[in-house]
């Protein structure tokens, strides 16, 4: 089988970049193959679907601000991908906050939506929330330090993460695209530009390339290969000696229903909604948020020192890890999750670029790598795709949703050029 | 047991570390670990032994070029390390030069020691070099191009790395560091600051460290822990959610001893010994070198595309990629290798670090990482084992040999700050 491009993942990376590919082209042939039995089953509908354009960063920014517009323009054009604008809140400690507040200032200098809230105006919004711990023993030993401030960014919220997935199939595939699922890779295709028939090619003289994918229902054929598997990237190029500049690491959500929740339910002057935000504590980085469409909590932590680098086919939840870890913290701050237990968990995987934290798009002898993206694939999804199309179109920049232009250099290896970034969740 | 700092790796990056440590505070009990039985019995005695002072990158230089210095005060100590300054030899294509030659107008500005020789220098220099391949279809088949210029370096030669890793140790040892072999670091310890005794320690809440490590004889705590364990970091690093930037990628050297490569030790002009330099062909990054404690032919080729990233335990050179892939290459340039087989060959591995191919040093949670030295560990150890020991000591600059300063964070993770090398092999 041939075709003009082949991507490899139909994740929200893999598809984004497929349709924006399309589009520029609808004559390409491009196929879009995937392991599992239907978009988004790696770990892109696995995602919490928290979406924020609060970055320090202005790559960071741009890739997110861009494709909230693009996520709002695709809901109006009828695509049910359930977007909340429920904002995000992080809880800061006075210390906290006196680090943080220079970032904050300048993104309120960008002219991003974002309000500093007193402890006052937090305690009238938020309720339930508990902001002083004098005197509890309890919360001394665990280092939990009073809240003094709440930065509120407004174009943040929530997305069904599985629904942009699909979002992104069906518009690939009204353009033309074919997808194949059921179909895994099983290892890159290489080729020497002037192929001479002699056994042992490709010898190191010769100019090689990557042209396509053997594959569990035969070779595939391409001009351009593009890598957008996520965490199972190194799993095909390691064997090729490229890098895909990321680690695996195992992220585990809890979703909980109860009646007890009540209170998150009546926040006040946040949103229109009246639930409580995507809300970061200010210790051990457990965050939650209210899912409105089943009126219930999505609660996560991105534990870092202990938690495993590791390409796991099944993650797994653990219980324990919610029961005995996150909880005794989540119950100082919120004292209605008292004794309320997940009604369902589950886990993905992170694809972790540890240097920069920024997602990686470069091209090697004829394949395309997007990836990296550690954690933040699907509110930069729209962005990606549209880099990775000017990348393979031989295009210098990108133009982004509303027009905005992006360096595609800058999220690659050579020239690589990202900020740091302050507002790590 | 227990120490104050714990270095996992007797390589020359570890020796050298601890021995830079050891002489900033001999009164602090230092232990090297390492699972063979000798020092540099990983991949430093393995290596090539090349070093250089000809780097675009600023960094990179001066790495190089202090260790150099260094290097040369070991031997007028009394190490035996054999330091040849028999010089680099780059050979370029007319189209190469003009490609680089930007990048070596800028060496010689900075006061590098590197020399440019014409098409009749080169023949000159080394008259059983073939220049130009007019006529021969099988030269035009494998894409080679005449050799147009040479690029020689000065301070740039070969070492005895197995050597050099030993030299470290002895000084280590002579200032009363304690070295352990065949003790295999099995996991990094991990231990909350504020031990509680509660099962299931140390919980996200707490803030926790890296103090030691488990070995195959026991546990040994330890106040700072560095990792110099090369391409086994992985395996250390991973299971606790650290990244070493880096990824294993086997490296094959091919000895060669025979009467038909005497043209080679009648090189003229470039050094005293008049041996051929380590000598890069314009093509397949083929290098070789005399080694003249033996008077051989030491060769090396850094395949890239296709060379997989994979930690092997015990990698063994292919004669079969010499005998199919690289002997055609080089055997046009130098027909003075026509039908000579290897006498010795062996393997290693690089612990490649592919983003800015620079070595990564940086602090977490108590522990200290020195690795992804990409190739260059025997030529920068000097100057790495400086630059961990400052940033063990908690200061912001190291001084390397000669007294230049040099800021630590640049090969760190957050404020990393490396250039582009245009003079890669």
């Amino acid at each position: 089988m041939d075709c003009d491009i082949l991507v490899i993942g139909a994740g929200v990376l893999g598809l984004s970049s497929a349709y924006h590919m399309k589009r520029r082209d609808p004559s390409k042939k491009i196929l879009v193959i995937d392991k599992f039995s239907g978009p988004g089953q790696g770990n892109s509908a696995k995602s919490e679907g928290g979406f924020r354009n609060v970055f320090t960063s202005e790559t960071n920014y741009l890739l997110a601000d861009t494709s909230i517009d693009a996520y709002k323009e695709m809901e109006e054009q009828g695509h049910d991908i359930k977007l909340q604008f429920i904002g995000y809140l992080w809880l800061f400690s006075q210390g906290q906050h006196e680090a943080i507040k220079p970032a904050v200032d300048a993104i309120v200098k960008r002219g991003g939506s974002v309000t500093v809230l007193s402890l006052d105006e937090l305690k009238e919004s938020v309720p339930c929330l508990v902001t002083g711990f004098g005197g509890d023993e309890e919360a001394e030993l665990m280092g939990l330090e009073d809240v003094a401030v709440g930065v509120f960014g407004e174009k943040c919220g929530s997305l069904d993460a599985d629904a942009l997935t699909r979002a992104y199939e069906a518009e690939f595939l009204r353009l033309g695209g074919e997808v194949m699922y059921n179909t895994e890779a099983k290892r890159l295709l290489l080729k020497p530009e002037e192929e001479l028939g002699i056994p042992g090619e490709p010898f190191v003289w010769q100019n090689t390339r990557i042209v396509g994918a053997e594959t569990s229902k035969g070779s595939i054929n391409a001009a351009k290969t593009v890598i957008a598997c996520g965490v199972w990237a190194a799993s095909l190029m390691d064997p090729v000696g490229l890098d895909s500049f990321m680690r695996p690491k195992k992220r585990q959500l809890f979703a909980f229903k109860d009646a007890k929740l009540g209170p998150l339910f009546k926040v006040k002057g946040l949103n229109e909604e009246g639930s409580i935000p995507l809300t970061i504590l200010p210790k051990a980085k457990i965050l939650f948020r209210s899912e409105l469409s089943e009126g219930s909590i999505w609660l996560g932590c991105a534990d870092d020192l202990g938690r495993r680098f590791e390409l796991e086919e099944d993650p797994q939840a653990e219980e324990d890890y919610y029961t005995n870890n996150v909880y005794h913290v989540l119950v100082k701050y919120f004292p209605c999750f008292e004794d309320v237990r997940p009604m369902n968990m589950w886990a993905g995987q992170y694809a972790i670029n540890s240097l920069d934290e920024t997602p990686v798009v470069y091209e090697a002898h004829g394949m395309y790598y997007i990836g990296a993206a550690s954690g933040s694939g699907i509110m930069k999804a729209d962005a990606l795709g549209r880099i990775i199309d000017a990348l393979v179109a031989g295009e210098e920049e990108a133009e982004l949703q509303g027009g905005r232009r992006f360096r595609v250099a800058n999220l690659g290896v050579r020239y690589r050029h990202v900020e740091h970034e302050r507002f790590v969740i």
